[in-house]
């Protein structure tokens, strides 16, 4: 049998080969493994991994193989039943994730066995070897896009994108501002903005690396990097060394919240994607009332469940894979970790340190 | 000459008839008074009355006769140099009011001497005893329209009904919150509210009068009136007694506003049109990611100057002068002052006290 490599066929583990009536016939493994809670907690301690039968896709089913699972800070809030998304328990965590089809529903006619796809419907669990899902329920990816991109596409990247796009409308030579500048968020808008040609400043905390980490930012096309207490006496919009900002993120709050918009130009909206810093946005009644700016939130989550299966989504796939494969948009800094492993990347994700938070995915076999 | 009362003819002060030519003439007086401040201050201090000599309307323009103009809180603050909308010195104070045209240019076709105006282009300076105007600056009233409805038509009226307008697409049977409901622009909205169809939740501050302010607010149409501490624990929306609102207006601030907007229904806007509590507007992080709270400001000089000749500001003056006349929104507590008493207009403003503000109106001769 030249097509197995390794005792696997397209990711499966061969058990055996035998002829039956004529024909070669094999047999593959046919149990996985998932991650399992049954009540919110310390993640450490209320998830347990469990061996599970795989079953065969029906119909408009397909199986896949997980191959890479990144460990989210939202996973883990939604582990500690602290995030507002609740699945119901018992749950299998994990939001994203990249996977191969190994096997398709008869009723199945737009994918192959091979495929490489990323789950886009939410809760279904990535933290497992095997997925067993409806063809809706899965995003097609080209191969060369590399493993990393894959697993990281739907959250980090959409969200970069649908705040710079759906709430104003930015020209090339606009500028955006925004905190918080060196998240895995963040790191992506610079990379749209650079591809767009909007012009960013970038707002980060003052550490002791911080021209490392301002020569990162602006090595992935940042115009400006600027820490709190810089933005506070700037003098780069008063020069004219570039627009006033038409567009704020912020996933701060607090203080320096206030000092991104006291920049931002007349009308302009602050769209709000974290708190970090844990203390509300404080807005000045006079900056809505006089210079109308525009305070919105942004959640991927939901705005991902109510454009489940609009063109806008699969435009915005088609459009950051595109970015990615001409390597105008990177995938973060990470780690990978064997899924067997799993506690280990919890705990890193858990305290999570340095300059650029570095992204812990687990890789399967 | 029967065509005289009192010796005044559409207003205008008659000094004498004489015939010439076979024909009666008449001669008016033809000074009049306006305040006048060269420096932003204390009002009381900066301003000056002075006579003027009236010019003759040519061409397009108005000669208006002022029969009231109210004394409004942003008249002060743009005196002291407070307001952002800061008028070139010296300057007429007054944004409002209602006048009789006493004599037009040869030009206009579209106005009769006699007819009421109220002035709709900004700092035109309402304070005078005539305006000398172009026929756009003006919009016509009908004289059944009362004095005190027409002369605060322009500020209170329209903030309420754009602010329910542009908002949130409301339907009759929907619910609105707001706090400083006893405010002028308060009393309007419970009003315009009631006109339409929606229903309100008014908060308020406790004070020893409160029942007799719940009855005054009830009386203009209030489905329920709550002090601020009464909004806190308030189990209404639990028990379905009314639907949980879908706009918040908060001329408030600080933590009144917060209380309000734990209320809103997902995806709603609050509209900040005042900061009474001089706290800013302090807006927890989850209510914009996860609630999709919308946090934006109203300036009705921003909206009149953007929309000067829109078809929805005619609109707009035509449909609040309808439910005027239909003696369904009823102009503020008021009470008239002597023009040539102007100081104790301006000062009675600046120490405005009691249930509900009262606005305290010039009245010309």
């Amino acid at each position: 049998m030249s097509v197995l490599y390794n005792n696997t066929l397209l990711g499966r583990t061969c058990l055996n080969v035998y002829r039956k009536a004529g024909a070669y016939q094999i047999r593959f493994k046919n149990t996985g493994a998932k991650l399992l809670y049954n009540d919110y907690g310390d993640p450490i301690k209320v998830i347990n991994k469990e061996t599970v039968e795989l079953k065969k896709p029906s119909r408009n089913e397909i199986l896949v193989k997980m191959i890479a699972a990144p460990v989210n800070p939202a996973d883990i809030n939604t582990i500690q039943g602290k995030y507002p998304s609740k699945p119901s328990l018992p749950a299998i965590p994990g939001n994203e994730g990249v996977g191969q089809i190994i096997e398709l529903g008869p009723d199945v006619t737009d994918f192959t066995e091979g495929d490489h796809v990323v789950p886009i419907a939410s809760n279904l669990g990535t933290w497992q070897t095997h997925l067993l899902v409806t063809k809706d329920q899965v995003f097609k990816v080209p191969k060369k896009l590399g493993i990393v991109e894959a697993a990281t596409l739907t959250v980090n990247p959409c969200t970069a994108f649908r705040m710079l796009r759906d709430f104003a409308a930015l020209k090339p030579g606009d500028t955006i501002i925004q905190n918080g500048a060196n998240s895995a968020c963040g790191q992506n808008v610079i990379q749209i903005c650079r591809t767009w040609g909007i012009r960013t400043v970038n707002v980060v905390r003052d550490r002791p690396n911080i021209d490392e980490l301002k020569n990162y930012l602006i090595s992935l096309g940042a115009n400006f990097v600027l820490t709190e207490e810089e933005l506070r006496t700037t003098d780069i919009f008063k020069k004219g060394e570039i627009d006033k900002p038409r567009l704020a993120l912020n996933c701060v709050g607090g203080k320096n919240a206030l000092e991104c918009l006291r920049y931002l130009q007349n009308g302009s909206p602050m769209v709000t994607y974290g708190g970090m810093s844990r203390e509300p946005l404080s807005i000045p009644t006079s900056a809505l009332i006089f210079k109308d700016l525009q305070f919105r939130g942004f959640w991927m989550t939901r705005w991902s469940k109510e454009n489940a299966s609009s063109i806008e989504r699969f435009e915005m796939l088609a459009e950051l894979i595109t970015m990615m494969t001409n390597n105008d948009l990177q995938g973060p800094a990470y780690e990978f970790v064997d899924f067997n492993n799993y506690k280990e990347a919890l705990l890193n994700t858990l305290t999570i340190k340095g300059m650029i938070g570095k992204k812990y995915i687990l890789k399967f076999d």
